[in-house]
């Protein structure tokens, strides 16, 4: 691709854009009864907590790699409680914040391969954590609505 | 924003993006049950055949505002059955497609109010549309599982 390719976002605005994301989530899990954070769950699909265990071992992994082509070198603690998902959450959201900045931006619009597995480029990877993300957060809300609960308003971050 | 900010990804790029998200919430509705599409629901939320309609309502008229600042210009008609969807659905891909490439590459980076209502950086008007049919996708996702059905993988775009 050239590199005079129209901008659709810039990495900055990118990032805050996936921070607005993580902010909502966070809410999400904070709504979300602790009882029922790893017993509850629809369809034979995972638990909420085990989904939040799933976007933790992507997010801040991700961008770790991403600024250093080094996959594994950090990896948060499985979280077994909802205390120690949002502990998780808020470290995550630090270490993503300290990193972002060290990707370099070329590296974007580079192919790689992230875990030894995923061969995209650098857009695409980051992209693919986000939505699966929202994908999932999405899911919760149904299980938040199966309980009775009300969950924040998507569109406030 | 400084024009001349790293950039994330392209306005190519974001809508080849897109376009996947779009093959991909298509099989949903592809796989959802006819009879089930504008009955089923959980949690009294809305059937997922009202949240197809929200996202029809949403991407092409999105689309067609950010190439023309005339918003209302085109709605699809609501459809009432899964083939009426379907319909709308390829018929939104096209209109997508065909309009995308008309949106002045800076309005991304432009503050617009869209339908009269929602302020914001043209970039974040075309993510809320994208993120928001993530959401209710995967929110599709819980409804065919508890339906026994099996989602298409949410890797395939």
């Amino acid at each position: 691709m050239s590199k005079h390719a129209p901008m659709f976002i810039s990495t900055d605005a990118l990032l805050a854009h996936w921070q607005g994301h993580r902010r909502l989530t966070r809410r999400v899990i904070e709504v979300f009864p602790e009882d029922q954070m790893f017993a509850f769950s629809l369809g034979g699909m995972r638990t909420f907590g085990a989904l939040a265990n799933e976007l933790l071992a992507m997010a801040a992994p991700m961008t770790h790699g991403m600024a250093t082509l080094e996959w594994g070198g950090y990896a948060p603690p499985k979280a077994e409680s909802k205390r120690a998902v949002l502990q998780a959450w808020d470290e995550s959201t630090k270490k993503i914040e300290e990193w972002w900045p060290k990707i370099p931006p070329q590296r974007f619009q580079e192919t790689l391969t992230s875990f030894g597995t995923y061969t995209g480029l650098g857009h695409w990877q980051i992209l693919y954590v986000i939505d699966n993300e929202i994908h999932h957060r999405g899911q919760g809300y149904v299980y938040l609505r199966a309980l009775g609960i009300e969950p924040p308003p998507f569109y406030e971050r």
